[in-house]
């Protein structure tokens, strides 16, 4: 499907929308999703909520939100191709390189086309595919916090299985 | 230093206070600290505000409460070994193996008496010493997430720099 500017910021508000009224921790966090330009999508928090005793960006927050990115790109690009699917976390790794001190976004990108078509097929085929995406949060030009994050995708009319959240899931 | 059960009735009032009051978010998500026995950690969050798009608990929130787990575990350590230091998370791995369907309790256990010690030595010695700490959460007698985390606790005496947050500090 061939998305228009028109078509994506319908498409972000119902990101928007879906994080908001669906995990309403979000809304306490502040989460807004800021924006896509087809690559890579940012997603923001404001420090004051996500404040932490040294006076930095709580891990958790910081954590939650490099999930959410990840999370956030897959369903754009289910939207994009079509397809309808629950999204779910397997696995993810985080590294707390740098204090964040202001407020944060964190920013997903699509990766490359030839793994984006390996994983479209593998879903439509098996109705189950899992996708490695990798988020990060930078400040001041570096780095502050890297996220690497496997995700699973289950195609909707498939009858789910505590094995669906298994980490031999593919 | 010897801890006493009114002292740690008294800590873990403390611990409670420290997550309430330096890391607001806590608030929100609901985090108790439930009880320690000496050597497990257990804090706990009710499924309504953390719950997601599928009824079950949020990621994040799940991983917050394991981070929260191990970091209130070091803070014990430290507190009854009578050092102050401030801790922070460096890196964690998180595994969701299962949903999890209701309210969720995250357990920290202390290390062996072996590593704590060589953590003690390290610190009092070099002002800076890393643990890593493992954490999970259990739902029906099963372990549905599964976390590893990095801790850094840095004597408070200690000028901090910017490497006290790299992925090579110990």
């Amino acid at each position: 499907m061939r998305i228009t500017d028109d078509d994506m910021k319908s498409l972000l508000r119902a990101l928007q929308q879906t994080l908001s009224l669906e995990i309403p921790i979000t809304e306490h966090l502040g989460i807004t999703v800021e924006g896509y330009d087809g690559e890579c999508l940012t997603l923001t928090a404001p420090l004051e909520q996500n404040v932490n005793h040294k006076k930095t960006a709580f891990g958790g927050s910081l954590n939650t939100l490099l999930t959410l990115a990840g999370w956030g790109l897959l369903w754009l690009l289910l939207k994009e191709h079509d397809i309808e699917a629950e999204i779910v976390i397997q696995e993810s790794i985080v590294s707390y390189l740098l204090p964040v001190t202001r407020d944060f976004s964190a920013r997903c990108r699509q990766p490359g086309p030839t793994v984006i078509a390996a994983f479209e097929n593998t879903l439509r085929k098996k109705g189950k595919a899992r996708l490695e995406l990798y988020s990060e949060i930078c400040e001041a030009g570096a780095v502050a916090t890297a996220f690497k994050g496997r995700y699973v995708a289950l195609l909707h009319q498939r009858v789910h299985t505590e094995q669906d959240w298994g980490k031999n899931s593919q």
